[in-house]
Protein backbone atom coordinates (compact mmCIF):
# COMPACT_ATOMS: atom_id res chain seq x y z
CA UNK A 1 0.00 0.00 0.00
CA UNK A 2 1.57 3.74 -1.13
CA UNK A 3 1.77 5.71 1.57
CA UNK A 4 0.15 9.24 0.85
CA UNK A 5 2.24 12.03 1.68
CA UNK A 6 1.66 16.09 2.38
CA UNK A 7 1.30 18.02 -0.22
CA UNK A 8 1.77 22.17 -0.73
CA UNK A 9 0.90 24.55 -2.53
CA UNK A 10 3.50 27.91 -2.43
CA UNK A 11 1.90 30.47 -4.16
CA UNK A 12 4.92 32.89 -5.90
CA UNK A 13 4.29 36.53 -5.98
CA UNK A 14 5.78 38.29 -8.67
CA UNK A 15 7.04 41.63 -8.15
CA UNK A 16 6.10 43.52 -11.35
CA UNK A 17 4.18 42.72 -14.48
CA UNK A 18 5.50 40.30 -16.72
CA UNK A 19 6.36 42.46 -20.02
CA UNK A 20 6.87 40.42 -23.29
CA UNK A 21 10.64 39.58 -23.29
CA UNK A 22 10.94 38.84 -19.89
CA UNK A 23 12.71 35.54 -18.27
CA UNK A 24 10.01 33.99 -17.05
CA UNK A 25 12.41 31.57 -15.09
CA UNK A 26 14.19 34.51 -13.75
CA UNK A 27 11.13 35.84 -12.07
CA UNK A 28 10.08 32.27 -10.93
CA UNK A 29 13.06 31.97 -9.52
CA UNK A 30 13.25 35.34 -7.39
CA UNK A 31 9.46 34.89 -6.08
CA UNK A 32 10.62 31.73 -4.71
CA UNK A 33 13.51 32.92 -3.00
CA UNK A 34 11.41 35.56 -1.57
CA UNK A 35 9.20 32.55 -0.22
CA UNK A 36 12.58 31.61 1.68
CA UNK A 37 12.57 28.04 -0.46
CA UNK A 38 14.13 26.90 -3.48
CA UNK A 39 13.08 24.19 -6.15
CA UNK A 40 13.43 20.69 -5.05
CA UNK A 41 13.56 17.68 -6.99
CA UNK A 42 9.80 16.69 -7.03
CA UNK A 43 8.13 20.22 -7.95
CA UNK A 44 5.55 21.14 -9.81
CA UNK A 45 5.84 24.36 -11.45
CA UNK A 46 1.70 25.62 -12.24
CA UNK A 47 2.05 28.64 -14.32
CA UNK A 48 -1.45 30.65 -15.51
CA UNK A 49 -1.34 31.57 -19.14
CA UNK A 50 -1.89 35.18 -19.09
CA UNK A 51 1.87 35.84 -18.02
CA UNK A 52 3.00 32.99 -20.88
CA UNK A 53 0.37 34.85 -23.22
CA UNK A 54 1.92 38.42 -22.38
CA UNK A 55 5.39 37.12 -22.75
CA UNK A 56 4.61 35.68 -26.07
CA UNK A 57 3.01 39.24 -26.95
CA UNK A 58 -0.32 37.24 -27.66
CA UNK A 59 -1.91 40.48 -27.29
CA UNK A 60 -4.26 42.41 -29.59
CA UNK A 61 -5.18 45.93 -29.56
CA UNK A 62 -9.11 46.48 -29.30
CA UNK A 63 -9.25 49.17 -31.61
CA UNK A 64 -8.19 47.15 -34.58
CA UNK A 65 -10.93 44.34 -34.51
CA UNK A 66 -13.72 45.70 -36.77
CA UNK A 67 -16.31 43.49 -35.60
CA UNK A 68 -19.00 41.87 -38.34
CA UNK A 69 -22.64 42.90 -38.58
CA UNK A 70 -23.39 39.77 -36.75
CA UNK A 71 -20.78 39.76 -34.06
CA UNK A 72 -22.62 43.32 -33.24
CA UNK A 73 -25.36 42.50 -33.54
CA UNK A 74 -24.93 39.94 -31.01
CA UNK A 75 -23.10 42.09 -28.95
CA UNK A 76 -25.69 44.41 -28.53
CA UNK A 77 -28.32 42.36 -27.74
CA UNK A 78 -26.39 40.94 -24.59
CA UNK A 79 -24.16 44.02 -23.66
CA UNK A 80 -20.79 42.68 -24.55
CA UNK A 81 -18.09 44.07 -26.75
CA UNK A 82 -18.41 43.15 -30.14
CA UNK A 83 -14.78 43.70 -30.97
CA UNK A 84 -14.28 40.79 -28.06
CA UNK A 85 -16.66 38.59 -29.56
CA UNK A 86 -15.56 38.93 -33.12
CA UNK A 87 -12.26 38.41 -32.16
CA UNK A 88 -13.40 34.96 -30.16
CA UNK A 89 -14.47 34.04 -33.60
CA UNK A 90 -11.49 34.53 -35.54
CA UNK A 91 -9.85 32.46 -32.67
CA UNK A 92 -12.44 29.39 -32.89
CA UNK A 93 -12.49 26.47 -35.41
CA UNK A 94 -16.15 25.31 -34.73
CA UNK A 95 -19.03 27.61 -32.68
CA UNK A 96 -20.11 24.68 -30.02
CA UNK A 97 -22.86 27.04 -28.42
CA UNK A 98 -24.05 30.33 -28.58
CA UNK A 99 -26.92 31.22 -26.51
CA UNK A 100 -28.00 33.65 -23.95
CA UNK A 101 -25.43 35.43 -24.42
CA UNK A 102 -22.60 33.43 -24.09
CA UNK A 103 -20.28 31.77 -26.96
CA UNK A 104 -18.59 28.40 -26.94
CA UNK A 105 -16.28 27.78 -29.20
CA UNK A 106 -13.70 24.96 -29.85
CA UNK A 107 -10.56 26.58 -30.01
CA UNK A 108 -7.44 25.66 -32.80
CA UNK A 109 -5.89 23.73 -30.27
CA UNK A 110 -8.99 21.95 -29.47
CA UNK A 111 -10.05 23.39 -26.14
CA UNK A 112 -14.08 23.81 -25.81
CA UNK A 113 -14.15 27.04 -24.20
CA UNK A 114 -15.96 30.26 -23.83
CA UNK A 115 -14.99 33.10 -26.35
CA UNK A 116 -11.71 30.76 -27.96
CA UNK A 117 -10.40 31.89 -24.84
CA UNK A 118 -10.13 35.43 -25.20
CA UNK A 119 -9.63 37.31 -22.20
CA UNK A 120 -9.50 41.64 -21.43
CA UNK A 121 -9.62 41.58 -17.82
CA UNK A 122 -6.25 41.29 -15.89
CA UNK A 123 -4.96 42.76 -19.35
CA UNK A 124 -4.57 46.97 -18.75
CA UNK A 125 -8.18 48.16 -18.31
CA UNK A 126 -9.78 47.06 -21.37
CA UNK A 127 -7.91 48.49 -24.13
CA UNK A 128 -6.25 44.87 -25.00
CA UNK A 129 -7.42 41.53 -25.00
CA UNK A 130 -5.06 38.78 -24.46
CA UNK A 131 -5.30 35.42 -26.51
CA UNK A 132 -4.12 31.72 -25.62
CA UNK A 133 -0.83 31.02 -26.45
CA UNK A 134 -0.11 29.70 -30.06
CA UNK A 135 1.41 26.43 -28.54
CA UNK A 136 0.82 26.10 -25.11
CA UNK A 137 2.52 22.58 -24.99
CA UNK A 138 5.90 24.09 -26.59
CA UNK A 139 5.28 27.49 -23.82
CA UNK A 140 5.61 24.63 -21.12
CA UNK A 141 8.36 22.79 -22.89
CA UNK A 142 10.64 25.75 -23.13
CA UNK A 143 9.82 27.09 -19.29
CA UNK A 144 10.64 23.54 -18.53
CA UNK A 145 13.46 23.34 -20.23
CA UNK A 146 14.71 26.48 -19.03
CA UNK A 147 14.34 25.41 -15.96
CA UNK A 148 16.47 22.54 -16.56
CA UNK A 149 19.37 25.19 -17.73
CA UNK A 150 18.93 27.16 -14.63
CA UNK A 151 18.60 24.76 -11.63
CA UNK A 152 19.70 21.41 -13.38
CA UNK A 153 16.44 20.12 -11.88
CA UNK A 154 13.63 18.56 -14.14
CA UNK A 155 10.59 20.27 -13.10
CA UNK A 156 7.14 19.63 -14.91
CA UNK A 157 5.68 22.80 -15.78
CA UNK A 158 1.66 23.29 -16.33
CA UNK A 159 0.07 26.34 -18.07
CA UNK A 160 -3.54 26.77 -17.22
CA UNK A 161 -6.37 28.70 -17.86
CA UNK A 162 -10.49 28.84 -16.61
CA UNK A 163 -13.24 27.30 -18.16
CA UNK A 164 -16.37 27.04 -17.76
CA UNK A 165 -18.42 23.67 -17.35
CA UNK A 166 -21.72 21.87 -18.69
CA UNK A 167 -24.02 21.31 -15.90
CA UNK A 168 -22.21 23.12 -12.82
CA UNK A 169 -21.80 26.45 -12.14
CA UNK A 170 -18.45 28.15 -11.52
CA UNK A 171 -15.14 28.27 -13.69
CA UNK A 172 -12.27 25.85 -12.34
CA UNK A 173 -8.89 25.84 -13.68
CA UNK A 174 -7.84 23.41 -16.64
CA UNK A 175 -4.38 22.53 -17.97
CA UNK A 176 -3.68 23.68 -21.45
CA UNK A 177 0.20 23.07 -21.96
CA UNK A 178 2.12 20.53 -20.23
CA UNK A 179 5.90 19.38 -20.24
CA UNK A 180 7.80 16.87 -18.12
CA UNK A 181 5.09 14.94 -16.94
CA UNK A 182 1.99 13.02 -18.07
CA UNK A 183 -1.41 14.56 -18.17
CA UNK A 184 -3.57 11.49 -17.44
CA UNK A 185 -3.10 8.63 -14.43
CA UNK A 186 -4.21 5.39 -16.22
CA UNK A 187 -5.63 2.87 -13.39
CA UNK A 188 -7.17 0.65 -15.47
CA UNK A 189 -6.03 -2.96 -14.97
CA UNK A 190 -4.80 -2.02 -11.65
CA UNK A 191 -7.37 -3.58 -8.74
CA UNK A 192 -8.75 -1.72 -5.55
CA UNK A 193 -7.81 -3.04 -1.81
CA UNK A 194 -10.13 -5.59 -2.67
CA UNK A 195 -9.56 -7.14 -5.49
CA UNK A 196 -12.37 -5.70 -7.77
CA UNK A 197 -10.69 -4.37 -11.27
CA UNK A 198 -10.75 -0.90 -11.69
CA UNK A 199 -12.25 -0.09 -15.27
CA UNK A 200 -13.05 3.67 -15.52
CA UNK A 201 -9.99 5.28 -13.64
CA UNK A 202 -8.38 7.40 -15.41
CA UNK A 203 -7.73 10.40 -13.63
CA UNK A 204 -7.09 14.06 -15.48
CA UNK A 205 -4.26 14.96 -12.89
CA UNK A 206 -2.82 17.77 -14.76
CA UNK A 207 -6.15 19.54 -14.58
CA UNK A 208 -6.58 18.60 -10.89
CA UNK A 209 -3.16 19.98 -10.20
CA UNK A 210 -4.43 23.44 -12.21
CA UNK A 211 -7.37 23.17 -10.07
CA UNK A 212 -5.18 22.75 -6.62
CA UNK A 213 -3.29 25.76 -8.13
CA UNK A 214 -5.98 28.02 -8.62
CA UNK A 215 -7.27 28.24 -5.16
CA UNK A 216 -3.56 30.21 -4.88
CA UNK A 217 -3.83 31.82 -7.71
CA UNK A 218 -6.09 34.44 -7.24
CA UNK A 219 -7.86 36.82 -9.58
CA UNK A 220 -7.32 39.77 -7.00
CA UNK A 221 -3.55 39.24 -6.33
CA UNK A 222 -0.47 39.06 -8.17
CA UNK A 223 -0.05 35.34 -7.75
CA UNK A 224 0.55 33.94 -11.69
CA UNK A 225 1.93 31.30 -10.21
CA UNK A 226 3.03 28.65 -7.96
CA UNK A 227 4.94 25.34 -6.66
CA UNK A 228 2.83 21.83 -6.35
CA UNK A 229 5.21 19.84 -4.05
CA UNK A 230 4.95 16.72 -3.07
CA UNK A 231 2.87 14.96 -5.50
CA UNK A 232 3.67 11.74 -7.41
CA UNK A 233 3.60 12.82 -10.74
CA UNK A 234 4.71 10.07 -13.52
CA UNK A 235 7.54 11.67 -15.48
CA UNK A 236 7.56 11.32 -19.26
CA UNK A 237 6.36 13.60 -22.62
CA UNK A 238 2.84 14.84 -21.37
CA UNK A 239 0.86 16.40 -23.71
CA UNK A 240 -2.23 18.77 -23.05
CA UNK A 241 -3.64 17.06 -26.29
CA UNK A 242 -4.01 14.00 -24.03
CA UNK A 243 -6.95 15.70 -21.98
CA UNK A 244 -9.06 16.55 -25.12
CA UNK A 245 -11.31 14.16 -25.84
CA UNK A 246 -11.44 12.62 -29.35
CA UNK A 247 -14.47 13.56 -31.87
CA UNK A 248 -14.86 9.43 -31.73
CA UNK A 249 -15.67 9.12 -28.43
CA UNK A 250 -17.33 12.43 -27.30
CA UNK A 251 -20.67 12.03 -26.16
CA UNK A 252 -21.64 15.71 -26.35
CA UNK A 253 -20.38 17.10 -30.02
CA UNK B 1 -3.39 44.05 -2.17
CA UNK B 2 -4.43 40.13 -0.49
CA UNK B 3 -1.08 38.24 0.29
CA UNK B 4 -1.55 35.03 -1.04
CA UNK B 5 -0.28 32.37 1.94
CA UNK B 6 0.68 28.53 1.45
CA UNK B 7 -1.93 25.93 0.93
CA UNK B 8 -1.30 22.41 2.84
CA UNK B 9 -3.34 19.38 2.07
CA UNK B 10 -2.56 16.84 4.35
CA UNK B 11 -3.88 12.99 3.67
CA UNK B 12 -5.26 11.45 6.53
CA UNK B 13 -5.09 7.33 5.85
CA UNK B 14 -7.71 5.01 7.74
CA UNK B 15 -6.19 2.23 10.18
CA UNK B 16 -9.15 0.28 9.38
CA UNK B 17 -12.87 0.22 6.66
CA UNK B 18 -15.54 2.12 7.58
CA UNK B 19 -18.34 0.48 8.50
CA UNK B 20 -22.42 1.58 9.02
CA UNK B 21 -22.28 3.24 12.69
CA UNK B 22 -19.06 3.80 12.47
CA UNK B 23 -17.81 7.24 13.93
CA UNK B 24 -16.16 9.00 11.27
CA UNK B 25 -15.30 11.98 13.58
CA UNK B 26 -13.54 9.76 15.66
CA UNK B 27 -11.88 8.08 12.83
CA UNK B 28 -10.59 11.58 11.40
CA UNK B 29 -9.79 12.63 14.92
CA UNK B 30 -7.52 9.57 15.14
CA UNK B 31 -6.19 9.46 11.79
CA UNK B 32 -4.76 13.35 11.82
CA UNK B 33 -3.51 12.58 14.95
CA UNK B 34 -1.57 10.02 13.49
CA UNK B 35 0.04 12.66 11.04
CA UNK B 36 1.13 14.76 14.14
CA UNK B 37 -1.07 17.43 13.70
CA UNK B 38 -4.43 18.48 15.04
CA UNK B 39 -7.32 20.67 13.61
CA UNK B 40 -6.83 24.34 13.58
CA UNK B 41 -9.39 26.78 12.83
CA UNK B 42 -8.92 27.21 9.59
CA UNK B 43 -8.81 24.30 8.10
CA UNK B 44 -11.36 22.40 6.13
CA UNK B 45 -12.34 18.90 5.73
CA UNK B 46 -12.40 17.13 2.44
CA UNK B 47 -14.04 13.05 2.67
CA UNK B 48 -14.70 11.12 -0.57
CA UNK B 49 -18.04 10.33 -0.58
CA UNK B 50 -18.05 6.09 -0.18
CA UNK B 51 -17.24 6.54 3.53
CA UNK B 52 -20.11 8.68 4.06
CA UNK B 53 -22.43 6.28 2.15
CA UNK B 54 -20.94 3.26 4.23
CA UNK B 55 -21.50 4.58 7.30
CA UNK B 56 -25.11 5.60 5.98
CA UNK B 57 -25.58 2.19 4.79
CA UNK B 58 -26.10 3.36 1.07
CA UNK B 59 -25.03 0.14 0.15
CA UNK B 60 -26.77 -3.02 -2.23
CA UNK B 61 -26.60 -6.24 -2.70
CA UNK B 62 -25.97 -6.48 -6.71
CA UNK B 63 -27.42 -10.28 -6.17
CA UNK B 64 -31.08 -8.99 -5.59
CA UNK B 65 -31.11 -6.54 -8.35
CA UNK B 66 -33.36 -8.11 -11.43
CA UNK B 67 -32.26 -5.82 -14.46
CA UNK B 68 -34.77 -5.75 -17.06
CA UNK B 69 -34.48 -6.81 -20.62
CA UNK B 70 -33.40 -3.79 -22.01
CA UNK B 71 -30.48 -3.29 -19.54
CA UNK B 72 -29.44 -6.55 -19.97
CA UNK B 73 -29.43 -6.55 -24.15
CA UNK B 74 -27.23 -3.04 -23.36
CA UNK B 75 -25.14 -4.23 -20.53
CA UNK B 76 -24.49 -7.27 -23.20
CA UNK B 77 -23.22 -4.90 -25.87
CA UNK B 78 -20.93 -3.61 -24.07
CA UNK B 79 -19.78 -5.94 -21.59
CA UNK B 80 -20.87 -4.17 -18.65
CA UNK B 81 -23.02 -5.59 -15.64
CA UNK B 82 -26.69 -5.28 -16.48
CA UNK B 83 -27.43 -5.04 -12.44
CA UNK B 84 -25.16 -2.06 -12.38
CA UNK B 85 -26.84 -0.71 -15.51
CA UNK B 86 -30.79 -1.08 -13.61
CA UNK B 87 -29.77 0.32 -10.21
CA UNK B 88 -28.08 3.34 -12.05
CA UNK B 89 -30.81 3.68 -13.87
CA UNK B 90 -33.57 3.36 -10.96
CA UNK B 91 -30.89 6.46 -9.22
CA UNK B 92 -31.31 8.64 -12.12
CA UNK B 93 -34.56 11.06 -12.95
CA UNK B 94 -33.30 11.58 -16.28
CA UNK B 95 -31.12 9.90 -18.95
CA UNK B 96 -28.91 12.29 -20.49
CA UNK B 97 -26.83 10.05 -22.53
CA UNK B 98 -26.59 6.42 -23.26
CA UNK B 99 -24.11 5.79 -25.91
CA UNK B 100 -21.44 4.14 -26.83
CA UNK B 101 -21.96 1.64 -23.86
CA UNK B 102 -21.81 4.92 -21.37
CA UNK B 103 -25.11 5.92 -19.30
CA UNK B 104 -25.19 9.91 -18.13
CA UNK B 105 -27.66 10.65 -15.87
CA UNK B 106 -29.09 13.29 -13.81
CA UNK B 107 -29.56 11.98 -10.41
CA UNK B 108 -32.35 12.44 -7.59
CA UNK B 109 -29.97 15.37 -6.15
CA UNK B 110 -29.26 16.71 -9.55
CA UNK B 111 -26.21 15.55 -10.53
CA UNK B 112 -25.12 15.06 -14.08
CA UNK B 113 -23.09 12.14 -13.99
CA UNK B 114 -22.07 8.30 -15.00
CA UNK B 115 -24.17 5.81 -13.71
CA UNK B 116 -26.38 7.90 -11.58
CA UNK B 117 -23.29 7.88 -9.05
CA UNK B 118 -23.48 4.03 -8.54
CA UNK B 119 -19.74 2.07 -7.75
CA UNK B 120 -18.86 -0.87 -7.79
CA UNK B 121 -15.08 -0.28 -6.98
CA UNK B 122 -13.80 0.51 -3.72
CA UNK B 123 -17.08 -1.49 -1.74
CA UNK B 124 -16.40 -5.09 -1.57
CA UNK B 125 -14.99 -6.64 -4.62
CA UNK B 126 -18.01 -6.87 -6.75
CA UNK B 127 -20.86 -8.08 -4.68
CA UNK B 128 -22.54 -4.84 -3.40
CA UNK B 129 -22.59 -1.39 -4.98
CA UNK B 130 -22.73 1.73 -3.15
CA UNK B 131 -24.59 4.41 -3.71
CA UNK B 132 -24.42 7.80 -3.13
CA UNK B 133 -25.49 9.74 -0.17
CA UNK B 134 -28.99 10.66 0.06
CA UNK B 135 -28.96 14.04 0.80
CA UNK B 136 -25.27 14.98 0.97
CA UNK B 137 -25.65 18.64 1.86
CA UNK B 138 -27.14 17.13 5.15
CA UNK B 139 -24.05 14.58 5.65
CA UNK B 140 -21.85 16.83 5.34
CA UNK B 141 -23.90 19.29 7.85
CA UNK B 142 -23.98 16.35 10.13
CA UNK B 143 -20.14 15.98 9.70
CA UNK B 144 -19.63 19.59 10.62
CA UNK B 145 -21.95 19.88 13.67
CA UNK B 146 -19.93 16.69 15.24
CA UNK B 147 -16.87 18.40 14.71
CA UNK B 148 -17.61 21.34 16.26
CA UNK B 149 -19.15 19.14 19.47
CA UNK B 150 -16.09 17.16 19.79
CA UNK B 151 -13.58 19.75 19.09
CA UNK B 152 -15.25 23.13 19.48
CA UNK B 153 -14.24 24.24 15.96
CA UNK B 154 -16.42 25.51 12.85
CA UNK B 155 -14.81 23.38 10.12
CA UNK B 156 -15.97 23.67 7.28
CA UNK B 157 -16.72 19.94 4.99
CA UNK B 158 -16.72 18.62 1.73
CA UNK B 159 -18.22 15.55 0.38
CA UNK B 160 -16.59 14.42 -2.67
CA UNK B 161 -17.24 11.88 -5.68
CA UNK B 162 -15.32 11.66 -9.20
CA UNK B 163 -17.47 12.57 -12.30
CA UNK B 164 -16.33 12.58 -15.63
CA UNK B 165 -16.71 15.53 -17.75
CA UNK B 166 -17.73 16.33 -21.20
CA UNK B 167 -15.06 17.66 -24.17
CA UNK B 168 -12.04 16.28 -21.87
CA UNK B 169 -10.69 13.37 -20.86
CA UNK B 170 -10.16 11.93 -17.38
CA UNK B 171 -11.78 12.27 -14.21
CA UNK B 172 -11.79 14.65 -11.56
CA UNK B 173 -13.36 15.16 -8.01
CA UNK B 174 -16.27 17.44 -7.46
CA UNK B 175 -18.63 18.57 -4.76
CA UNK B 176 -21.76 16.83 -4.11
CA UNK B 177 -22.24 18.16 -0.14
CA UNK B 178 -21.46 21.53 1.97
CA UNK B 179 -21.52 22.37 5.31
CA UNK B 180 -19.85 25.67 6.80
CA UNK B 181 -18.69 26.91 3.80
CA UNK B 182 -20.23 28.71 0.24
CA UNK B 183 -19.53 26.52 -2.42
CA UNK B 184 -18.47 29.86 -4.92
CA UNK B 185 -16.62 32.78 -4.78
CA UNK B 186 -18.41 35.29 -6.62
CA UNK B 187 -15.91 38.34 -7.97
CA UNK B 188 -18.56 39.33 -9.85
CA UNK B 189 -18.63 43.94 -9.16
CA UNK B 190 -14.73 43.37 -8.01
CA UNK B 191 -12.45 44.89 -10.31
CA UNK B 192 -9.12 43.64 -11.32
CA UNK B 193 -5.44 45.38 -10.62
CA UNK B 194 -5.95 47.51 -13.81
CA UNK B 195 -9.81 48.86 -12.90
CA UNK B 196 -11.13 46.59 -15.15
CA UNK B 197 -14.74 45.28 -13.95
CA UNK B 198 -14.40 40.95 -13.71
CA UNK B 199 -17.78 39.97 -15.26
CA UNK B 200 -17.80 36.09 -15.62
CA UNK B 201 -15.93 35.34 -12.59
CA UNK B 202 -17.44 33.13 -9.82
CA UNK B 203 -14.98 30.32 -8.57
CA UNK B 204 -15.96 26.89 -8.38
CA UNK B 205 -14.33 26.66 -5.09
CA UNK B 206 -15.58 23.89 -3.83
CA UNK B 207 -14.60 21.74 -7.19
CA UNK B 208 -10.89 23.01 -7.06
CA UNK B 209 -11.00 21.68 -3.30
CA UNK B 210 -12.08 18.23 -4.04
CA UNK B 211 -9.40 18.42 -6.96
CA UNK B 212 -6.80 19.76 -4.69
CA UNK B 213 -7.89 16.96 -2.24
CA UNK B 214 -8.31 14.11 -5.44
CA UNK B 215 -4.65 14.26 -5.71
CA UNK B 216 -3.93 12.78 -2.02
CA UNK B 217 -7.16 10.53 -1.82
CA UNK B 218 -6.41 8.24 -4.00
CA UNK B 219 -8.05 5.00 -5.04
CA UNK B 220 -5.18 2.81 -4.32
CA UNK B 221 -4.39 4.08 -0.79
CA UNK B 222 -6.79 4.19 2.15
CA UNK B 223 -6.89 7.83 2.64
CA UNK B 224 -10.46 8.83 2.27
CA UNK B 225 -10.28 12.05 4.29
CA UNK B 226 -7.82 14.93 4.16
CA UNK B 227 -7.77 18.35 5.42
CA UNK B 228 -6.89 21.44 3.82
CA UNK B 229 -4.85 24.29 5.09
CA UNK B 230 -4.84 27.45 4.71
CA UNK B 231 -7.57 28.39 2.24
CA UNK B 232 -9.40 31.19 2.85
CA UNK B 233 -12.64 30.29 2.49
CA UNK B 234 -16.30 32.33 2.47
CA UNK B 235 -17.90 30.87 5.68
CA UNK B 236 -21.49 30.36 5.54
CA UNK B 237 -24.55 28.25 4.56
CA UNK B 238 -22.93 26.62 1.47
CA UNK B 239 -24.46 24.06 -0.45
CA UNK B 240 -23.43 21.68 -3.08
CA UNK B 241 -26.94 22.80 -4.79
CA UNK B 242 -25.16 26.34 -5.45
CA UNK B 243 -22.39 24.18 -7.87
CA UNK B 244 -25.53 22.65 -10.40
CA UNK B 245 -26.70 25.13 -13.31
CA UNK B 246 -30.34 25.16 -13.25
CA UNK B 247 -31.65 24.17 -16.65
CA UNK B 248 -32.89 27.65 -17.82
CA UNK B 249 -28.91 28.51 -18.18
CA UNK B 250 -27.93 25.54 -18.95
CA UNK B 251 -26.40 25.74 -22.63
CA UNK B 252 -26.15 21.92 -23.07
CA UNK B 253 -29.16 20.01 -22.07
Amino acid sequence: MKHAQELRIIPLQFEKEIQPGDSLVREVVSALRRTKTAFRPCDILVVKHKIVSKLEGQIVDLAKIEPSRSSQKWAQQYGLDARVIELALTQGRRIVRRKCGVLITETRHGFVCANSGVDVSNVDGGRHALLLPDNPDRSAARLHRDLKKHLNLLIPVIITDTFGRPWREGLTEVAIGIAGMKALHDYRGCRDPHGYPLRASVDAVADQLACAAGLVCGKLNRVPACIIRGFAYEPGRGTARDLIRPARTDLFR
